[in-house]
């Protein structure tokens, strides 16, 4: 392990973090809350400080292989929540620091659920900090470093590969500085534009941009304990829209700004997310038209529920845990579906699920003509056998984390289904889930164990597991 | 597809199966119920007639190839299931022919869940039939066919792999005939045993021979209501020996019989599985002492429910539906372990999930050591790529069907914690679940559609789905 290279981008992580921790201090002087501005004005100042005391040893060789690439996103993600937790705590809004910890990691992960009762009672600074977390950790921070200094050389491929999303990266362009360059850029014109149209439907400027900051990093956290339900309808079909552009693989608007439309509109995930998302709305909104007087009602409810959760956003305008049990058990498994893979949804993503389906039908092959080799193909290309079995050892860990989080939680006594439902819901990083911690409720019930727990699974949802399960094996930290 | 070899076998079951049902007419001449017993011997005698109809098309070629030999089980299996059904019918005890259907999966399968909210009104010759079908499942009928008439020739092991239990097939000695025979022997060994220890430990000799198919077929049909709960503790601690002997892989009984012990002591599934057992009811135990006076009661409970459900059989001495959320989440993780792999026990088994953490160790080793080349070995044996490929693919298929049947009986609006365990109860085979579907309810909650789905699930379990993918796929009934 290279550890000075590891320290190094730490060093750097804390400081960029130091940057955006200002972007809330000045919303406080806005709204006259400059004692909360001073806290996360001196907490921005000593991350600053501690990452360049950090960075004082510079590293002699900027050698950073698979292990190290992931290592540090794991690391670098947990010290980016960790300090991130603070100002919480510091303002004593979030007086119990494990809770901090959790909205951050929330926040960071672009989970979006909370151990908050009352929302509302937040400053507008830490509203913002909380919302702004979403924005940062969606296309996540190390892409951003690389967008901005190239301080990582030719090995950012491997941070990139631990921090993006899905089975396999795919680079938009042949340098990895330039890709993350043109992803931010994306991400920045999709955040600009959608806080243009919430404002076009009525938002005030603060609710427009927290709440753009939560729809493009399928975050959810919202500034009201209603969600997102007390918005006008417009507002709601707005927010449907921009969620689920949020959960389409980038490389689609790489296309469409090159003009490239055919590539753009030929990617198999997109289709089968658009296709999903069109025959759940449809058999969701009939499912529940017996709760809702008019039909407009039911279809726009349905639509942003499963645009929310599809793409593990997690804002909500019902509370779908009073629907029927169709309704319900669609979205628990849109759930473990997941957004596409290059986008800043979290869950197991479609294209795992392809892959997934497509072996099967493969191996079933095999069974009827057992002389016939036969290569997994998607979009064209041959599904490498890498990919393959990242996919199903990844299946596995998911399948493990999640029977042992479930195992752990339960000591809390809490009930079979809101339990199963708040580790998967931490684990594809959405949100709500059912029962207990359904749309009206939330994490707060959990004992500190359990969220130290949840929160691991934030992370290991986020960093798609690997990152998270090579920090724990001694071997990852020996030196060459 | 050799058709002909197809529908010749299918006879041969519907014979054999014949023969098997006039087990319970003489039981009903004992017990003064000869108008039931008129029924089962006309059945018995008609799917005689059917069989030998069928095999008069002798095959010409006893090809028969791994596709044949999954389509075959896979028919065979439901064809059993269908004409086990029809006396429940005639008899008029269970009127719904797919409620009977339901009953005689559940009873082939060895799942052991039941339809009917009242069993104690069944006549002694349906009990006797209901549980005689999870001894005749519990081995597998094709094995029986196997190790009585040797008519499938060198093919037989493709019908072996798709009925045996685990992801690998081991044969005990070089032909498969011997192998079905010694199983076989030892089988019937463990259910004679049993059924003497039940009787001296105060069993009337009915209860003891029901009690000990539903134990060795680890299928969990009770005689009575209140399943094992109203018998001795003496009781209760015998058929939790034997429901957990039954779940040990039968090589460890082979190698006893030949004086191996070394041999017999060193299978790892096997450590693990008595493991997995001790932590569990210890855990349990502690957990649920404050609900039962005495420690005894506590650890026999703990005991018995931890054996019942590991090893998939499903009898149950107390309501663990009350029981706290750590005991219920320990036992739903059993019901996805499962018991060793080469046992009449169903779930995912211990061996493929041993394969499946040696893979992630094994794909993270990879991460740490890139240039490592590193092959996953069991028992000192290297776990060939085939094995490893099929047991993620099985895992793969297991929660595509696992979500897809919780979609489908969530229709029938029933809670999500009995529709979630039903599923994993079905497709694991073990019977009782939690909620409106625990010890104490039954499946007669579900709507004929939904029944449908857990008939398909629980054959899909008992058979490793597989057999019951494949003829699913309109490429295997092609002809060559």
């Amino acid at each position: 392990m290279n550890f000075t290279m590891v320290t190094y981008i730490i060093g750097w992580i804390l400081q960029i973090e130091a940057a955006f921790m200002l972007q809330p201090a000045i919303v406080g002087f806005f709204y006259g809350e400059a004692d909360k501005s001073f806290i996360y004005i001196v907490t921005a100042l000593a991350s600053f400080l501690v990452g360049m005391l950090i960075k004082l040893k510079k590293p002699k060789t900027k050698d950073l292989y698979t292990r190290e690439g992931f290592a540090t996103v794991a690391i670098g993600w947990i010290a980016m929540s960790a300090v991130g937790a603070l100002p919480f705590t510091a303002t004593g809004e979030i007086p119990n620091y494990i809770d901090a910890l959790f909205e951050s990691v929330s926040g960071f992960t672009t989970t979006g659920g909370s151990i908050l009762n009352d929302v509302e009672a937040l400053s507008h600074v830490s509203l913002f900090w909380r919302s702004f977390t979403h924005w940062i950790g969606g296309m996540g921070v190390f892409v951003f470093i690389m967008a901005i200094f190239p301080i990582m050389g030719g090995y950012s491929i491997n941070l990139m590969r631990a921090e993006s999303t899905g089975p396999a990266v795919g680079k938009l362009v042949p340098r990895v500085q330039n890709t993350a360059k043109i992803l931010y850029a994306i991400y920045l014109g999709i955040t600009v534009l959608g806080c243009i149209v919430y404002m076009i439907c009525g938002m005030k400027f603060f609710d427009a941009i927290t709440t753009i900051f939560g729809t493009v990093g399928t975050g959810g956290y919202g500034i009201l304990n209603s969600s997102i339900s007390s918005y006008s309808p417009a507002i709601q079909w707005a927010i449907t829209v921009f969620m689920i552009l949020s959960g389409i693989n980038y490389s689609v608007y790489f296309c469409l700004l090159r003009r490239q439309f055919k590539d753009a509109f030929s990617i198999s995930e997109v289709k089968w997310y658009i296709g999903i998302i069109l025959v759940s709305t449809g058999i969701i909104a009939w499912n529940i038209h017996g709760i809702y007087p008019a039909i407009g009602d039911s279809v726009r409810h349905a639509a942003f529920q499963v645009g929310s959760i599809i793409t593990t956003t997690g804002f909500s305008t019902a509370d779908f845990d009073l629907w029927p049990s169709l309704s319900k058990t669609i979205l628990v498994i849109l759930m473990f579906c997941g957004a596409c893979s290059g986008s800043t949804g979290g869950g197991m993503k479609i294209s795992r699920w392809l892959i997934m389906g497509k072996t099967i039908f493969k191996e079933l092959s095999t069974m009827v003509h057992p002389r016939q080799v036969k290569k997994i193909h998607m979009d064209g290309h041959v599904v490498e056998h890498e990919t393959v079995r990242a996919t199903n050892v990844y299946l596995a860990s998911y399948f493990f984390i999640m029977l042992l989080s479930l195992l752990l939680i339960s000591v809390d006594n809490i009930d079979f289904t809101s339990n199963f439902t708040s580790v998967v819901a931490m684990l594809n990083n959405i949100g709500p889930g059912l029962g207990k911690v359904g749309p009206t409720g939330n994490y707060s019930i959990f004992s500190n164990f359990s969220k130290i727990v949840l929160i691991f699974d934030m992370l290991a949802g986020r960093l798609e597991i690997f990152p998270m399960l090579i920090i724990l094996k001694p071997a990852c930290w020996k030196k060459y």
